[in-house]
């Protein structure tokens, strides 16, 4: 099965959400301080918990590199503890010159054995190309962030008269030869959606934005319901993998996970 | 001392290298193979040869996250031996939304204890300010990328008829607060290190894209000379490090940063 073919597979069984795994040290249960890898333990947990509901798995390559060799250890039993037929996102957002581009991939393809990757594509083609060789792995490409951020650069209106982020769209498009591409698009205000989700052709989507930084999920859902859209997965981290920071941290994500799963099958 | 105070030493001294330890285990002489690590073993050699004449280092991730964990140590260790009084860029190009960010910043400058770090700013300025904490670390902000993917996005014609790498440079001049940001600027074509020189204002400058990548070292030389600007350095990777693939590569590599010395003096 390719990634794609994964993440097509869970949206036809209505599964939509991403779950992030943003595991910081500080913010898991007390009692899982005693064990040896205590990062491994709460992802464990989670994991057992939500598999069965989750889209997809993102793991954020910087909570895990925040504790050095230790955390990529940890990072990559996470992955290998997640069941194989889970897209799982390395959501690293490299991007360098080629020769560099090609070893971010074997990391994060090879190395943490990811379905799927991030990556930032300021540095323009021959930074991106060498994450597209497999065409079994998924790319999803910075086109809208959902941090206040993406005014300074993707929301710059170009001479020719379309946003930057528009422009890198419609790169990706052309990049997409191997049908393993897909796009970032934040979900922070349903208007941008609208008026870009034509642009996107059939690129795969992986939307932040929703929940804590101000999108709505039935909103995001009803629009691609709209358009007869698969393809797409809606990022949630915080809100499920801290939904109690008490001994029933587990139980509450699954909880938290079933509960969107049902909003989502309500629309 | 800080970031900044290394820097302008070592210009201060005449020196303007920047090796870069792209140290990739397929290219190093098969005598070291036998060794633990490697690439541990050949860094060492490098810098042992080098640090009297280089102005800073510079660690390119990728190279040692291909490796997993393992390659994370090799990068701790690397970084540890090379001399306090020489500036270590880590060259990781990270940017993402803010708790990301920070966690990434900490990766760099406490985990890997680099004083330098390199971003990709395409997320704008929440992604950027978490690595600018600290006044005694110095970031190189990605302006213009010596790569031919440059062309894509980062040489794009603003609305207001300004480049986009153009607009990342007066950015980084708003959020040079603390006295801790650089740019990055390619020196592949010296025609735009001229048009946009006075831009950068006194903005401590990582200028990639010289010798293999095509622009010439005397002619940047002489154009930060003409101008009377000290604060930069100049990056050169494989023609150091690589010089000679056998048992000599150390000593190949001390007579080719002594010879790109001799020509910045003479200019």
């Amino acid at each position: 099965m390719t990634a794609l073919e994964k993440l097509l597979q869970k949206n036809e069984e209505g599964k939509f959400i991403c779950v992030g795994l943003d595991t910081d040290l500080k913010r898991i249960p007390a009692h899982l301080k005693n064990y040896t890898d205590p990062v491994l333990e709460f992802n464990k947990a989670i994991i057992k918990k939500t598999y069965k509901h989750a889209a997809a798995y993102k793991l954020n390559f910087a909570f895990y590199e925040s504790n050095g060799d230790t955390g990529l250890k940890t990072l990559e039993k996470t992955i290998a503890f997640i069941p194989k037929e889970i897209l799982t996102i390395g959501d690293a957002k490299r991007g360098d010159i080629g020769n560099t581009s090609q070893m971010y991939a074997h990391a994060i393809f090879n190395q943490f054995k990811c379905d799927a990757s991030t990556i930032n594509p300021l540095m323009g083609e021959d930074s991106v190309l060498p994450f597209l060789e497999d065409p079994a792995k998924l790319n999803f490409i910075l086109a809208l962030t959902s941090n206040p951020g993406a005014n300074d650069f993707e929301k710059l209106k170009l001479k020719d008269g379309s946003y930057l982020f528009q422009k890198i769209i419609d790169k990706v498009k052309a990049w997409n030869k191997k049908n393993n591409c897909g796009i970032v698009f934040g979900a922070t205000k349903i208007e941008e959606l609208q008026e870009n989700i034509d642009r996107f052709g059939k690129l795969p989507v992986l939307l932040p934005g929703v929940g804590a930084q101000g999108g709505s999920l039935e909103d995001v859902v009803k629009l691609f319901k709209e358009k007869k859209r698969t393809g797409f997965i809606i990022n949630v981290s915080r809100s499920i993998i801290y939904k109690s920071e008490e001994n029933d941290f587990a139980f509450a994500s699954e909880k938290e996970i079933i509960g969107l799963n049902k909003i989502i099958k309500g629309i």
